[in-house]
């Protein structure tokens, strides 16, 4: 029986890992299979197959992605112990209240005695999740809880997911701002554009710590880190290139913001009506894309991404799958570089794109050069948290895209490694340590106070003084 | 030198634990001396004395409650690995898009699927931090985060403190309710009376997550479980007691509700004015004070405390220090029974109470029977968020009680025991069996998706299979 079970299995291309007696009952045994499947339809054809053999029941099944979602793939946990009455004493009452007291007596403190040192809120209305659209706030959780547990295990930030039911600006203005006090930073993600632009800029006005929307400045970042190292490999110069920018969302639009901060003067952005020029956004009622027709296009030119691409270095999408043709790609300048950064099917594929690109990179991992934002953010916030910032300024997104692309130079630039990878350990310390060295020297470090109160200047420790002392002293 | 260093601080008597050797330079020595003192101001006389010690300098000192505060106290971290490709395809892109969409099509997976499943909002404003009043969301911090590591603690769950920046009742509904989607459970904490009654009754009507104000219905339950403890010992009969409240604030009003939900028939109550009767109340504008003087004082007493207290066999106070005096006391019936839960300062003291009666209990550590709220949330969210009920009724308080109540019973009832220690790790897990059980008595326990998922029912599950199938069959 069992082994008509497994030829089934194996005869359907399933990877039979394990067998496991669960229990033997009087007419049957009960065993526990574990099978790897090149899918989801895969597993369906291997179990209906199973059903159909004389003897065989199928129980139960179950999938270890989902089986790693059960009960929600992060936890809070705590820093210091509390087994004993003296832990209690000192992480609840009645230690708790002095703290509180040296907070309420100089509200700064609560950015170094509690968690705001190291908290940062994922805030989404699940409105553009993946490629997966308006999907709401409840089935956004898995990606949220992902990008908290990328925050920890990169940058090791504490982040927890705020996912909020309402789609109105305003209300999410207000209900971000409201639980603020226990954040030292928001990161926005997920939010379908135009709306995310608003809600970025009025919180950045109204709250006193960073504000950053990943899917725009993330994206941005790591776009600007693989672009430094491109055209290092095709030896041009950075503020000489003309651009095309395919597709003007969040992402496009933010890439195009960092380009111009960092010198580039020729960008074309192409939407789905062509060319952006002034001419055809004249009556838009859309700021962002008139925004967008005011600061791109130098030469005015009008049309379609043919006449954009002509003699265009590089050509950077954040469209979706297959708007790019090999007819496209040859008209472009000599060693033209291209970022086809739709996901999950690129603009234009490694192999269609053809010889003539010398440079190309994708979102996926299973091509060469994946530009992926888990090497910006982690890092990003890791910066702004320690260096104590209040905002994210352009000047720090570029110093982290200048940190991440100096890795790959230390270890090798080629035209198949512009990017780190993901999993590059290196990266988000060293995100970090631009971002942090960044803010200070643009004087928008506030210093810890820990840093800050030596003995002999502060009457603030005087605060800090309760059941143990510990005291250095020259002897 | 060290000599006279040591010799002063003992001679203060400060406890010396360590003298750890920082570095040495060439005309001094750098140490590090940790020193117990009895509080911060004796801290402050050791430090004082040793500055003034010729050829000594305090270069630093610190203190370890607030070492143990120093960036949070709590922290948010992963309960799967993220070390590989392999995991990130499971628990964040592209494999996550499958669990997003399974819960977009059916909404009631996020309970199973994501945090939601295990995790509780601990939410204020600040406006009644534990003795210390209207300290605001920032400085409420702390504890917050104290009583998070207690629901980890005592209750596996995991709690996120979200401290409002307003204290406007509308806004502070709208944010909560904002918010829910990533919580199921929603405790209040320290929000000022009245403002947490219709906070709590406007969210209790608008979630579909169990609302749960702990300086309330906390309080009353452990208040509930002292009290069927000591009527045992003093052999009275529950619904034939007068019992007095000194003290009609949110946690005063809880403990009547659960009193009159239990079957005791004759509470009064007694506030800054005397005691609540209709006469007094009937041109209050206070909504909760009008249910008070209707639904209590069934005898119509107007007048004092001691006037109530008068044959009254117990007294539960939940006011503030020295309130009460041994004349009060000695007007009740025999072997009263009194609690006097004002912290850090008792209605009365054990020993101003005196010989006549018979059981005492107190909030603090320091005297027998000390009445805890950290006996009840804990397991009474663990057995909410088990059964995943949408709701805390009257009934499942009652039965948390008697499961508190019972472990002391168990262990041996005495005047000085009638309320099980903080620490006694059975509490927790007998008030979730308590609360879970009676939530499936009621009909109120909505059963999680994977306990009623069985394969030949439900075609969800058909969603829920990928790359490594487990397979359970009968041989």
């Amino acid at each position: 029986m069992l082994g008509t079970l497994t030829s089934a299995i194996g005869d359907l291309g399933g990877d039979l890992r394990a067998i496991d007696i669960v229990r033997v009952d009087d007419d049957a045994i009960i065993r526990d299979l574990t099978v790897l499947a090149s899918g989801a339809d895969h597993a369906q054809t291997i179990i209906g197959a199973m059903h159909h053999i004389d003897g065989v029941d199928v129980l139960e099944y179950s999938d270890r992605t989902f089986l790693a979602h059960q009960g929600g793939k992060i936890a809070v946990t705590l820093k210091t112990p509390c087994k004993t009455r003296d832990d209690l004493s000192m992480v609840y009452t009645p230690g708790v209240a002095r703290v509180c007291l040296a907070i309420a007596d100089q509200p700064e403190r609560v950015r170094n005695l509690t968690i705001k040192r190291n908290c940062v809120a994922i805030v989404t209305d699940g409105t553009a999740v993946l490629g997966l659209g308006d999907i709401g706030p409840e089935a956004s959780l898995p990606v949220m809880e992902g990008k908290a547990m990328l925050f920890k295990e990169f940058g090791g930030v504490d982040a927890f997911p705020i996912a909020v039911a309402t789609k109105d600006v305003d209300q999410i203005v207000q209900t971000v701002c409201n639980i603020a006090p226990v954040f030292g930073g928001i990161n926005l993600e997920d939010i379908s554009a135009p709306r995310c632009f608003e809600i970025e800029e009025r919180l950045k006005k109204l709250l006193d710590i960073p504000v950053f929307h990943d899917d725009q400045h993330g994206t941005a970042v790591v776009v600007m880190a693989s672009l430094l190292n491109a055209l290092r490999v095709v030896g041009k110069n950075f503020v000489d290139v003309k651009i095309v920018i395919l597709g003007v969302g969040s992402a496009g639009t933010a890439v195009t913001k960092l380009l111009l901060a960092a010198g580039v003067r020729d960008v074309i952005g192409v939407g789905r009506k062509g060319i952006i020029c002034a001419d055809t956004e004249r009556e838009a009622d859309n700021t962002a894309r008139l925004w967008y027709a005011e600061h791109t296009n130098p030469r005015n030119i009008c049309g379609t991404l043919r006449d954009a691409l002509a003699g265009a270095d590089v050509l950077i999408g954040t469209s979706s799958g297959g708007h790019v043709t090999r007819a496209d790609i040859e008209v472009m300048a000599e060693k033209p570089i291209v970022f086809a950064l739709a996901n999950p099917d690129p603009e234009i594929t490694p192999e269609d794109a053809g010889d003539k690109v010398a440079v190309m990179a994708t979102g996926r991992s299973d091509y060469p050069n994946q530009i992926n934002n888990v090497l910006g953010f982690p890092g990003i916030f890791r910066g702004l948290l320690d260096s104590g910032a209040r905002m994210v300024t352009d000047e720090m997104k570029l110093a982290a895209a200048h940190a991440i692309a100096d890795i790959v130079v230390e270890e090798g630039l080629h035209p198949e490694y512009i990017v780190p990878s993901v999993f590059n350990r290196k990266v988000a310390p060293a995100v970090a340590e631009a971002v942090r060295r960044e803010a200070e020297r643009s004087g928008l470090a506030h210093r810890s106070i820990e840093q800050v109160d030596p003995l002999h200047s502060s009457p603030a420790l005087a605060l800090f003084c309760r059941s143990e002392v510990a005291i250095t002293r020259p002897d």
